[in-house]
């Protein structure tokens, strides 16, 4: 895994200068080619400074992306993809980590959440996990607006807990019909039922990854206040005990605090 | 765009040897890094050649991936992902291109079409879309089970006229409720009944890009004998007609036949 600020390859234009890096210390600068002249080139901020071992660099965010070439990426999508870094850094501690199903992760100190598409580790992650918005796979129109209405926005001063669960569901659930989905996720587990009697306590993003070639399907996360922390057990409790939860072949439930890095 | 294969960068490994190559022939050689031990990584088949202009290499095909560090990719996924390749080399030669709705994409003379995620624009290329198959998002257990029933193969001797049709619909088509958007796709525009009665004439497949930050939503596919070119006018006809498609904010119309490059 890349620990070490050296051990990606980063591109960085400035003006009409390139600085290409790779591995130990080797970099290449050169005039950018024709070719970049009507594509977009996700960069680093100029001036921007390189990631130090146990940090993140902070400008990754939003458009400051990693090698990754991107000519016709919509700006729509660019406000639904986010990044979860495993490491030491972030506001977010790790209070607590479970393997609930399938294979776990590797154990982080810190979770950083970063707004955008990381396509590489900085320097102090472990791992990194993907996910876009989207639209609603299940919902009727009521179901849609009693979430729309009910719904908190992320980042409330008092929401100092959170959870990321990140989740995977087997192949045979993905085989399914969309009315056999739907029977199973709402009918019968009452997902959406559920989920609409702890709003607006528990705040909460889906984020799908499946199509993205991901190890999971789903990253959820979910932000309370302490006193709604056994709200917050109850509804995970109830959910894994549903029919669609039979579904679930990897389960990680990483409880995290936030608490501004030392 | 790039349309010269020094334009981009390539990594090729080959047992313990790294070629990193950058823009106007920049080559950096060294050993990989201890980061690339944990890591999946995409590379060229050894011993591959580089695409001169007007070429595509082949065996880009399936593991063969330009400038992507993927650790974490599914294999599954890996089956599931395509690229087009728009440009002037593959199978399928243009034989009809038309803007229904939207900007337009540059014109080509062939279409590549590549089983795997290509990052980057091979030489000879124009542009290149993207998307991955994926679960049914609209279906019944029964609709689920008459087009499984129904669907040819792609690739069928006889097909030698295609179709890619991308397409992209509008942003008050995805903040519909999951059911309202049944409701206009299936009840109202009767799209899966529509296509059934063209099965299994009209084989097709569809491909979902909105999540992966392509510019189009969906890219359809195709293929018929030249006997059935009249149906699938009259299928193409009746779907455009549909109130479904009054979301359609973008639709590019590409007719293929198939005939191997002189």
């Amino acid at each position: 895994m890349c620990t070490r600020p050296t051990h990606f390859a980063r591109q960085t234009i400035s003006s009409r200068l390139f600085l290409w890096s790779v591995g130990d210390g080797i970099k290449c600068k050169f005039k950018p080619p024709s070719y970049h002249k009507n594509r977009r080139v996700n960069y680093f901020r100029p001036g921007s400074k390189s990631a130090g071992k146990g940090s993140i660099d902070l400008s990754f965010q939003r458009r400051d992306l990693l090698m990754e070439i991107a000519p016709r990426t919509r700006n729509s999508w660019k406000k639904r993809v986010a990044t979860f870094v495993g490491g030491d850094t972030g506001i977010w501690r790790v209070t607590n980590t479970k393997a609930v199903a399938g294979p776990p992760l590797k154990s982080v100190d810190r979770i950083e959440v970063v707004e955008g598409n990381l396509a590489a580790l900085p320097s102090g992650g472990k791992w990194l996990i993907r996910g876009v918005t989207s639209n609603d796979r299940y919902t009727t129109r009521k179901e849609h607006e009693m979430l729309l209405s009910r719904q908190p926005a992320l980042g409330r001063p008092e929401a100092t807990h959170a959870a990321l669960i990140p989740i995977t569901k087997s192949e045979s659930w993905w085989q399914l019909s969309q009315s056999e989905r739907r029977g199973i996720f709402e009918t019968r587990s009452g997902h959406i039922r559920v989920g609409l009697k702890y709003l607006p306590a528990i705040a909460r993003r889906l984020y799908h990854c499946r199509d993205l070639g991901e190890p999971f399907d789903f990253l959820t996360w979910f932000e309370y206040a302490p006193a709604n922390a056994d709200a917050f057990e109850e509804l995970v409790s109830i959910l894994r005990q549903s029919e669609e939860w039979r579904y679930v072949e990897r389960e990680i439930d990483i409880r995290l605090a936030r608490e501004i890095s030392t």
